[in-house]
């Protein structure tokens, strides 16, 4: 999108407020989100940056005849400030004191009776509940059917209409109607009957089919019911060509992605329907005849999606290979810039990583996109935790500091998202220490052993205690779901301690997670290492089964930056082991020179 | 309690169940607990044995006209089934396959419209809406007011009458008013202006009195009521008689033990009362006027009790240094057995080692009574985790074998809980290597630094992670909570991934708790290590607040039983550390034998 004058922003939320007028809505409410709860939204959804002029990735607006709002989280303090400059939009600060959350801030504001308007296509269940739970007892109006910004928004963008194509069976060896069968067994268990799901993701695992709708996220637009006997597919028709034979060879009838609303309406009284109110809109939600049983809960797909087939995991396997000797390229190009006038004119920048990397990556004959905005961060941008260089903020890196990159890719094969954080010649002492202890905690969470039922919320102190030692932390998640050649954040499972509720999931053999220990210096630099790890068995004893994890990445740590005084034994012995597999897997893409230096690189951390 | 035959118990089922003809109860429920959910009862609240003759610590029962059912948990399988034989009750195995928990039998056996009877006094509200949510549905009738098993016990045991004393302000340092006061500004955030506590220990904390009513936990059979300007105890007035000057000086006034219900029942229409169903009987929370507003969750006792004054900690220090002098003697008693007559001819038996314990630790001033009872288990009776020796069990040490030992004394200066295990000459490398892995534990997480707002959920691993590695595991939680002479456990935080939602409490300093990993391998031996910890704040950075751990426990760890091969650097250091406290705090305990031997098995791991 354009960027636009501050006095355009004015005007909109002025047109805004005359739509609002009409529709007779006193408090207008704009999120963030697409029609499926989406992590990624394509420019068609993008609502709150036609208003506002705000592009951060999480932002969200009220606005009321006196006032417009936008909230947004501490990694976006600056750069929305200087975007709304002169919007008369006001900043609201999420988590700073005295800054109400959107619920308590309309509590305050709205008055009995008042009216609050929003596109509940793009709000969950969940979340309108809780903003109706906060406004209990104010007699508020809601008016979910409205989408006032789309009435004043001329040129806005289409609805994407990439075309779904099918994932050959033999990427992951589970068919759509195994899929279909372990889907209807669940549902048997939970006693329902329907089951309505909206996460993209969800869709294109249960039928086999990827897609372009959304960029780094191979999804289509659409949604899926699914009953005892039949399976309906909710997508554009034209979006739905050349997957339609194999779809309906396996029973699945494809119908326009507007129909659910009138089929859920439809339906027969007495149904018990299963559908995640955190990942549904409450246009749908609304849909389903309230004298349906509802079984609100994680759909049997988002559980059943964490947990990748055998077949999935080799292949998992093989795309790391191709993946991890992309970015190993891309470290020894950074490791040679030492001392060049290359690097000391400032003509490398960011941004020229980012693109070199993504050359190296399209290499692969079965690579799509990248899987994520690519984070090349240099110097002190390393310690902004979700930075993305763009022609404005693109730096030049510069000797002696670090580089922190994390990125990933899409191939048939699978998604990759791997850091790694790298010195261009010297190191201090501080940032050896502290790249020791990130490393220190990467490998006692992937080198850990643990009896089956332990969740991700039990495993996250591993990752953190070699940094809690020393005073640090991180604020972030250790580890997050990786779809197969899907979003790069999935469920059911993560690695934190944080309140989803995901992190109580008891990790399975097939659960593929990051392992992502780091620590930020505001000012100074950034460290991350990030490896995938899958779960897998370890033994079975008398006291039960005990799982542990295989790392999927294949990229050296920076010997550079290891103080080998911090490392136990054990722990060296790890990434000894770790370094020869990297060798073994990625020699034979290097070329001579990288082939040398990877041989160097990756000796064991003890010379005798 | 005498042992009586099975005839008896038969003839007392038929006694009950005229009396439920009587009362027009078809199934009556006979729970395991007191009025206060006391984990420990005295011996008026043992109807269970009374009718049953089973006398393990945990067991409920269910009699009907047609059965009797005695549900008791896998420690108890065997001594129940004995002490069942003859009497008709079917014993109910709990967690076994195919047995049912209490409410769903009665959910399977209980037909609409018939009765359930219980003494309600000996509920807890959680546990009774529990059985209704079961039985939903059913239209039960519930008669919680029928202690029908009181009605024929003949010879029943009166109430305690023990009397109630003032426990000095210097061991604690913190007032009867002060605590008021702090409780009352938890009643002001929640919105309440009642509080109805039951639970004995909370009473004791807050009003700084202890009591002798039951075995091993120094507490006064009692309820309490406070609101904004007064504090009632309800405590029998013979009881009361020496505290009830100092509490009347601080305007709490006494009252009988039975007026509570009368009361509540009295108060006023339209008060926010605060209570803690899983903590109050059905009787007391049915007193409450059903017009009052009910705040159901943990008390602020429960959670202002938990965290221990500057004082406390202090008192405790000192209570450990007398209590570990007492159990180190025993060790070097135990270690001077090996190869001695006395022992090979079977002389010295478990209780001869309880009994010569209880000796040393009477010979501290303050001390008042064990904190629970002794479990000293040699042999295979260290694989039985809550194996307490009795005449019938009572076992003879053997040379080359394993005694583990947990205990505990009730002291002024506060409550301890110690668990050594020891060998007896010369142990296999299979003792060595759990021994070490259950020590490896047992110091990661006392010596774990870890930031403000961690839970005992996630530190729960670090003692578990040695032991995972090796294929095994406990059991059981990795430490609770522990009073203040007061009960051996207690909430509100407790290191463990159990269900009980005290995992969630994020540790504060102040907080103590046990710190005992173990593993058992039954028929051979069992191995725990327990230490009781206090939190303290460790560093303060950029990153937070950090805290830590101080090991309050001093008894040497059994260096003949640990494998230093299997250490790293650190673990030594830490337990050179350790040892060399311990000698030096406990060296002036010891006679000259002793301290020749103190000194030689607290010497550093690794001769140079």
């Amino acid at each position: 999108m354009k960027r636009t004058s501050a006095e355009e922003h004015v005007n909109r939320i002025e047109a805004l407020r005359k739509e609002m007028i009409t529709a007779g809505t006193d408090y207008y409410y704009v999120p963030g989100g697409d029609f499926h709860m989406s992590e990624y939204v394509c420019d068609h959804f993008k609502c709150r940056e036609f208003l506002s002029g705000f592009d951060g990735s999480n932002g969200e607006m009220i606005v009321s005849s006196e006032g417009a709002y936008l909230w947004t989280d501490g990694r976006y303090f600056i750069q929305a400030a200087e975007q709304l400059e002169g919007t008369g939009i006001e900043l609201m600060k999420m988590g700073e004191p005295g800054v109400p959350k959107i619920s308590d801030f309309l509590k305050t504001h709205m008055e009995n009776g008042q009216t609050l308007g929003f596109d509940g296509r793009c709000v969950s269940g969940g979340a309108f509940d809780r903003l109706k739970e906060a406004l209990e007892g104010k007699a508020i109006v809601y008016k979910t059917e409205d989408d006032l910004v789309g009435n004043i928004w001329n040129d806005r963008p289409e609805l994407p209409d990439g075309k779904a194509w099918i994932l050959e069976n033999r990427y992951t060896n589970l068919t759509r109607a195994e899929k279909l069968s372990l889907v209807r067994t669940e549902m048997d268990k939970a006693g329902c009957d329907v089951l309505v799901v909206a996460s993209l993701d969800d869709i294109a695992w249960l039928y086999g089919f990827r897609g372009s709708d959304i960029e780094y996220n191979p999804v289509t637009l659409s949604y899926t019911v699914v009953t005892r006997k039949e399976a309906v597919l909710y997508m554009e028709p034209s979006k739905a060509e050349d997957i339609r034979t194999a779809l309906e060879r396996d029973g699945v009838v494809i119908k326009r992605y507007e129909d659910i609303f009138d089929d859920l309406k439809a339906m027969d009284a007495g149904h018990r329907v299963w559908t995640d109110k955190e990942r549904i809109n409450v246009k749908v939600l609304d849909s389903i005849p309230s004298d349906a049983k509802r079984i609100l809960r994680w759909s049997p797909t988002f559980t059943l999606k964490g947990v990748k087939t055998e077949t999935e995991v080799e292949h998992e396997r093989s795309a790391h290979i191709t993946d991890g000797a992309a970015l190993t390229k891309i470290i020894c190009y950074l490791k040679s810039l030492h001392e060049t006038d290359e690097l000391n004119e400032g003509k490398v920048t960011e941004l020229d990583i980012a693109s070199k990397l993504l050359g190296y990556r399209q290499e692969a004959e079965d690579f799509i996109e990248e899987s994520f905005a690519p984070i090349i961060a240099a110097g002190p941008h390393g310690a902004i935790i979700h930075y993305e260089p763009d022609e404005s903020t693109n730096a030049a890196l510069r000797d002696n500091d670090l580089v922190l990159m994390d990125t990933g890719g899409q191939y048939l094969r699978g998604t990759t998202d791997v850091t790694r954080t790298v010195v261009i010649g010297e190191p201090t002492e501080k940032m050896k220490r502290l790249y020791t202890a990130v490393l220190k905690g990467n490998i006692a969470l992937s080198s850990a052993v643990f009896r089956k039922g332990t969740s991700g919320r039990r495993l996250d102190i591993l990752a953190r205690k070699p940094l809690w030692e020393l005073g640090l932390d991180y604020n972030h998640g250790t580890g997050h779901g990786v779809g197969f050649l899907l979003n790069v954040h999935e469920g059911p499972q993560n690695i934190s301690s944080g309140p989803s509720g995901m992190g109580d999931t008891p990790f399975v053999p097939g659960m593929i997670t990051s392992d992502e220990p780091g620590v930020y210096l505001e000012g100074e630099f950034g460290i991350r290492t990030e490896n995938m790890i899958v779960c897998i068995p370890k033994e079975s004893t008398d006291f039960g089964d005990f799982y542990g994890f295989e790392v999927l990445t294949l990229v050296p740590f920076d010997r550079d930056l290891i103080d080998t005084e911090m490392l136990t034994e054990e722990e060296i012995g790890i990434i000894d082991d770790y370094h020869r597999c990297v060798y073994e897997e990625l020699c034979i893409f290097m070329d001579e020179k990288e082939r040398k230096w990877l041989a160097e690189t990756t000796r064991p951390l003890i010379d005798f």
